[in-house]
């Protein structure tokens, strides 16, 4: 399948160069075509890979990943344009982090709204699935890194088909149906992210990016 | 030790009982000293067990649990009264879930702000932990109700003393030390009130709320 992949950070880079194993073509997308890190990018893969502008990519993209900084998403999609993304299922693994004031982040978006309903209130044809975002990136791609593969990832979205995509991408990276848990309507993205605060801080108190949480019961 | 804990609800219900259990005296503190819940649970306990106001349980307590619902917290600790709550160990529960425009709630305090921190903030000498506000009451002093007890609990605080406290309350409680994260200053309280909307989408998808969060890595 061709996918779109916005942003070019460790996030757009690892699920790019995993869709790439799984045999998709992808186009990385960021705000020039000659980015640095896009470029490099395409340098670590001989075939399937290519890079673009955000509209180039989106155009290109029948799923269009959103890997770009939280804050800087809606205005990427506005640059990707309408008619590119217009229909298409678009997972969102962004989250609005604020770095402006320091560390810790705040959340730019927040509480009685969040960045995926954001993105599915301005584009309300786009297939808006949240997902991945309460992870390393490392471990998106690669659950089986720890605890046998043992741990939870979450989905949410108004659309059941592009959710049922979505699980169809999460289980080729390695997530077994059984921890996948579909939240429900898009608005449950707010819990996702506003969980990562807290991935921040037990982040900050292990030391180790490497976890994820299991939902015990 | 004498304990203060103030609300009537199923959270302060819980840990009284628990507590008494433990061998403790608590009085339950409400805004009026007839008050019907706080009457109910003290007629489930032959001794140890009194009822008050919250000025009068603030006054009894050498350590203070703030069980009360978040968005009444504040005024609460008005109506115990500085001088009995001064230089105390406070264990902070409550979430500040604003229920006024229906389910789900939003939170009332949050991103750059936490319950937890205005209650330090505005009381400066009681020794605030945050701790146990991420699972329902049950499991709280019953962590061996699901998977072995192998799960997670999170406290923070700025006083050291105040923290080893709680620890130790934890652990009487059935928590297992190397279960039990401190993610460090007050601060981080923003990340376990913001992990509030994420429980309560799982407990919605899953229709269970004896579910707790285990770190795996």
């Amino acid at each position: 399948m061709n996918i779109a992949v916005l942003g070019t950070g460790s996030v757009g880079s690892t699920i790019g160069t995993k869709l790439i194993e799984l045999g998709h073509n992808v186009m990385m997308g960021s705000r020039t075509s000659n980015n640095e890190k896009a470029l490099t990018w395409l340098g670590n893969h001989t075939k399937n890979a290519s890079a673009g502008t955000f509209a180039e990519a989106a155009s290109f993209g029948h799923v269009i990943l959103n890997c770009t900084a939280g804050t800087a998403t809606m205005e990427v999609l506005q640059l990707a344009g309408e008619s590119n993304i217009a229909g298409k299922v678009l997972l969102d693994i962004a989250n609005p982090l604020d770095f402006s004031k320091g560390f810790p982040p705040s959340l730019s978006i927040v509480n009685t709204h969040s960045l995926a309903e954001e993105i599915q209130n301005t584009y309300p044809t786009v297939r808006v699935v949240k997902a991945l975002n309460t992870m390393w990136a490392g471990l998106m791609v690669n659950p089986s890194m720890i605890n046998g593969g043992d741990h939870n990832t979450f989905i949410c979205g108004n659309d059941a088909e592009a959710k049922s995509i979505a699980i169809q991408f999460l289980k080729s990276f390695g997530w077994k149906d059984e921890n996948i848990l579909d939240l429900g309507d898009i608005s449950k993205a707010r819990g996702l992210e506003m969980y990562l605060p807290l991935w921040l801080s037990i982040y900050g108190a292990t030391n180790n990016g490497a976890f994820n949480i299991k939902i015990v019961s």
